[in-house]
């Protein structure tokens, strides 16, 4: 099934798209700013509402219903007359505190579709269209209810029929994990369920032949869609159902054990939206902010204590097994004495910081718990977010980080023991304070204690924003792992600094199945990553650590490594390896180099899965850093420096693949080179078999 | 002219050789222990005496008197008998406190000729011949003599006779400075007058058509020699007359205006050695230990306070005219604001020193009296020593030093009023001990007060070793400039720790005739480098510095400053641009890591004036480290990593000239490779003009 139609004249004729909604009773219409995308929308004869989406005449989604169907009451699915119909443009420019770029233009025709029973009780419902340039999107709403204060949602009914059985990025919609590698199959090739049972993951459920979003799609005209949700605080996460058999998906909401409603909320009540962008090539699905316009403004007002920053971390020692987390092989008993989160390696750590321009230093295992934390049936009370191990001088590591200009970086692990947390979280955050902590990572790892619970049900939704909007009040940025995918909240909440959420670097230090393979990051640029900033870690050099883990290993070159900083954005980014495999070695002048927070951000080219390359201008300095990677494939990448400034001189810092680089044979052959070039150059990439290129321009 | 003999047999034909020695009465020889080089003696009929020199039957040094002219007394050149010959064979191996080695073989065979004048007043000399298998050597001995307690020598009559018209590389013979670019030109076309007055030179003399030591120079046959003197500590300092017209040289000492005489010398008295370094190629010149064999034991014991140590200095910037070494435009004048020893300017040095693993900081224009230190008649008095500008607190930067483990190098610039520096000498060291200083470099700009003495006179040359041997009462190691050529004194005063005595780096940023050529340092690892120790102070990164001299640049590239490191050998290497030209550069790393005293040291390839090739090995650490450099031609050299232990994986990082480097055109294109080496690897170095490359190899 295939609908196609040609590009609209200026007057568009009504009647003639009128006959794409099939058996359509009302309709109505909004588009794009530049008039390239289409939205419409009708009720059928059961009045159901059913929306389309075009682009440039050519059918993206065709006729799809949308309904909610509620706990003890009637679905608001079907029955429904078009009450009214606003619409509304809208035009403004807002800054971003700190992201891939300063200023964002938010530019959309908005459509609210007022829907009313036509039998009694003659509940509202209202349906949200927007129209951007670079896609669109749509939301319920439910207005006061007469006799009811609360809407119970069993499961949201929205459709996404395809009209065609594209190419698709997706992973298994899990509830309690976002965790997955990326599958590139047909549409009709989706099969989620494969998925269950992998051997790498504390916690994963997949009750449905589902996907988690975002979803990335490319038509077989070389369109690219992606589907995604934006705004989501208060709410289940969104999964997708796969139907093949109509080449359509479905909105499955990530559900409880524990109750019988997926989501319940007070009157009125906006969901979250649902959102497909739309861009003609894979670099625009990138470059577009459209999560961002979706989410309400900045409610957090002065969040300068938000600060952009590389950061080191005890942290890969422990991945690696050269340190542990645990202080004894049993609670209270003897030093096992590989301890790694001790007052000496941490200023070990801090020296190595201050020496090189990075702002902050992660610890984790500093407090005591980590002997329980997982395999134990009941994972309650392990943890108190207060009480540090013996050798970790908590006062004194500070006083020392102060001295020396580092930023320590808590770290909360709940090990998904989410009402503990909640109990501490109070004493846990006076602690910060009092010691001047201003940023966390929170992790969540293991099955959710209460039991019944996921991780993305809006149990644990309303979990991680409160944790963010306690934060905010303690002046705390927080890195979540192991959380919920990210819908574009840091717009509202600018404290919402990073997020994990994908399968990351840690993987490549144990996971069973060989790791990362060099295809996983240009997947992610144009999956994962367009819901936020990614906490990946990136910047090992020991790419094979056999002394470490000799059956384990990075599945990219060092150069990729370091273009990572610029082609994943987070505006903290971790100079992950330990420092003993960072002195000494040139290349590591990238790292000191790079900036963290952008004044503006392109991507130059990209297909999913196979390369991009996004230069980003750092705000401040002005100067500018490249990042390029590949998949398997090596391949040739002309870029034009026309970004530059016109009139000044610059030296480019080119740390590429060496001539025989690989990322498997020869990992760490990187190549160095500096050359002066200026807004009419022209560097060419030579990218090796899952490498990289990086380049840092300076004015001269 | 030319002497060809063939290889002896075992069973010398003592005859045969005899008539090799025209007209000689008395012969006797020595030869190396390999048995390759043979010296020999004899007296002709008017009992003058006379040596020869072969190499595997070849004649290098045809039949050459010997004799020293006296003031006050007939000459001691002729009319001897042989009383005694004297044969010794002599095999130690000493250990260098540090240096381009650890252990070094001193293995030779010594032959003492007495001589004793036939008719009154029988006054004796002996002649003491050495042949090591890396060259030969003599000195004059004068014994007791009834009736004198002194020697007043008036002239030395050296002569060394040439086998042929070499290709020489040369400097005239400057009694006043070793400052000038060498020469290449053929023994016969040599001529030192025509390099008198040099337009960038603060002082020189050039008496006669003689060159100054080492003269390097190839035989049409290939083989290598360098004449050069030893062991040069109460004497004056040779040159060498050249005389075209019989193929042969003869020494001219270093006289002085004020004395009818050029040395004068209690009894009894040895001069210093006479040294022609044989190799049969250019790299063995380097690799030869000689000059120091030639020199007497460390007489100085422990010296583990002489510490080899990467600096940098408050001295490029003034050479650039960023700043000045002077407070104000005239001596207590109001100040101009650009004076550059400021404390908070020697404070932003140490802070980088401190951070890049470089051990020390030159301070130069910290005292009063740089308004009139040149151009003044009278320049007696113009310095003391131990006044600091106003701007610079000395306490305070030298306790911000030690905190930051930094060694401050003092800096004594006499501006060649030696006897002020000689009034003052103690007071000064008084203070660097009190401060704790222990390192000290000394300058000698401008023609020598008093008045009618030179640099190399046996006045100044007494004057250096006295400046060395109060610097070793107070454990402070010396750097010396425009001062004496080094004639391996380090050995016997291993305080001696560098010195200038060549046409240094800051010719590149201001002398009128261009700076030093791509030439250069190709010729000066085989002349001046054979010398001993050289402050060349490499490293600048900044090729063009256009923004400051836009007439002037370095002409070289910048790997081949990273190459100089390793291939210019000084226990104390400056990183001599300024720290915001290294500041985010990567290829700063080699100098962070490059060694500065070597357990080994092997010259894998050259030609003078051409290229060579220079692997290192870091004491303590066993890390190697590699330079090559070439003068204007690109080329290709194949480097063969034997030198690597086996069994071991090395990391190399290469800093290479990048595939369009050019010392002129595009002087800092610079690539930077890593890879993984063995001891059986073969690595491709890719010269570009006037460039080179360095290359750092750890184990893995």
């Amino acid at each position: 099934m295939k609908f196609k139609i040609k590009p609209l004249a200026a007057l568009m004729t009504v009647l003639a798209s009128l006959t794409m909604i099939s058996c359509s009773k009302q309709y109505t219409f909004v588009k794009s700013p530049d008039g390239n995308i289409s939205l419409r929308f009708a009720t059928n004869d059961e009045g159901k509402p059913l929306y389309s989406v075009e682009y440039k005449g050519q059918m993206l989604v065709v006729p799809s219903e949308l309904g909610l169907e509620l706990y003890g009451a009637p679905a608001l699915s079907g029955g429904f007359s078009v009450k009214n119909v606003l619409k509304n443009t809208f035009d403004e420019t807002w800054e971003m505190p700190w992201g891939e770029q300063r200023k964002v233009r938010n530019y959309h025709n908005e459509m609210t579709v007022v829907l009313r029973e036509k039998s009694d009780p003659h509940r509202e419902m209202h349906l949200i269209f927007r129209a951007y340039n670079d896609g669109v999107a749509f939301r319920y709403h439910i207005p006061h209810m007469a006799g009811s204060d609360s809407l119970f949602v069993a499961e949201e009914h929205s459709h996404f029929r395809l009209a065609g059985d594209h190419t698709c990025w997706w992973v298994p919609g899990d509830w309690d994990i976002n965790e997955h590698l990326y599958n590139k199959t047909l549409f009709s090739q989706i099969d989620a369920i494969s998925k269950r049972n992998h051997p790498n993951l504390a916690q994963t459920y997949i009750p449905h032949n589902a996907v988690n979003t975002p979803i990335t799609m490319r038509t077989a005209e070389g369109l690219h869609l992606s589907f995604h949700e934006a705004g989501l605080m208060d709410y289940a996460a969104m999964t997708l159902e796969v139907k093949p058999e109509d080449q359509s998906m479905k909105t499955i909401l990530v559900g409880s054990e524990n109750r019988p409603y997926k989501v319940s909320h007070a009157l009125p009540f906006s969901s979250p939206w649902r959102m497909i962008q739309i861009s003609p090539d894979a670099a625009g699905l990138i470059a577009s902010r459209l999560i961002l316009n979706l989410n309400e403004p900045n409610q957090l007002g002065d969040v300068s204590w938000v600060k952009p920053t590389k950061y080191v971390g005890i942290w890969w020692e422990m991945h690696l097994g050269k340190s542990e987390w645990s202080y004894s092989r049993t609670a209270g008993g003897p030093p096992h004495g590989r301890h790694g989160a001790t007052t000496k390696n941490a200023k070990h750590y801090i020296d190595f910081a201050a020496s090189n321009n990075i702002g902050a230093l992660l610890i984790e295992g500093w407090n005591t718990g980590w002997e329980n934390w997982i395999g134990t049936a009941n994972r309650e009370g392990i943890f108190d977010f207060v009480t540090p191990y013996p050798d970790f001088d908590m006062a004194e590591v500070v006083r020392y980080a102060q001295e020396k200009g580092v930023q320590l970086i808590m770290h909360h692990e709940t090990s998904a023991a989410v009402s503990t947390y909640e109990k501490q979280i109070d004493t846990a955050f006076r602690l910060m304070e009092h010691f001047g902590y201003q940023m966390l990572k929170t992790g969540y790892v293991g099955t959710i204690i209460p039991k019944g619970e996921y991780h993305h049900n809006q149990r644990m939704i309303r979990h991680y924003v409160n944790v963010l909007k306690k934060a905010a009040m303690h002046k705390v940025a927080v890195n979540s792992h192991e959380s919920m995918m990210p819908t574009g909240l840091r717009r509202t909440l600018p404290n919402d600094i990073s997020c994990e959420n994908l399968r990351g670097q840690e993987f490549n230090a144990w996971a069973s199945d060989g790791g990362n393979p060099p295809s996983h990051l240009p997947t992610i640029a144009f999956t994962r990553m367009l819901a936020g900033p990614i906490d990946y870690t990136p910047g090992i050099f020991n790419i094979k650590f056999n002394e470490y883990k000799p059956n384990n290993q990075v599945n990219t070159t060092m150069a990729q490594q370091l273009a990572l900083y610029v082609v994943i954005y987070s505006p903290i980014q971790m100079a992950a390896d330990l420092p003993e495999h960072y002195e000494g070695h040139p290349a590591f002048q990238f790292i000191r180099d790079v900036g963290v927070d952008w004044e503006q951000s392109l991507v130059l080219n990209g297909e999913v899965g196979e390369f991009v390359t996004i230069a980003r201008q750092e705000r401040g300095s002005g100067n500018w850093f490249l990042g390029s990677i590949t998949n398997e494939e090596a391949r040739q990448l002309s870029i034009n420096t026309s970004f530059l400034e016109p009139g000044n001189k610059w030296q480019a810092i080119i740390y590429a693949d060496g001539p025989n680089a690989h990322w498997n044979d020869n990992p760490t052959s990187i190549v160095i080179d500096t050359l002066e070039v200026d807004n009419s150059s022209t560097i060419t990439l030579d990218l090796k078999p899952g490498g990289g290129a990086a380049i840092s321009f300076k004015p001269i």
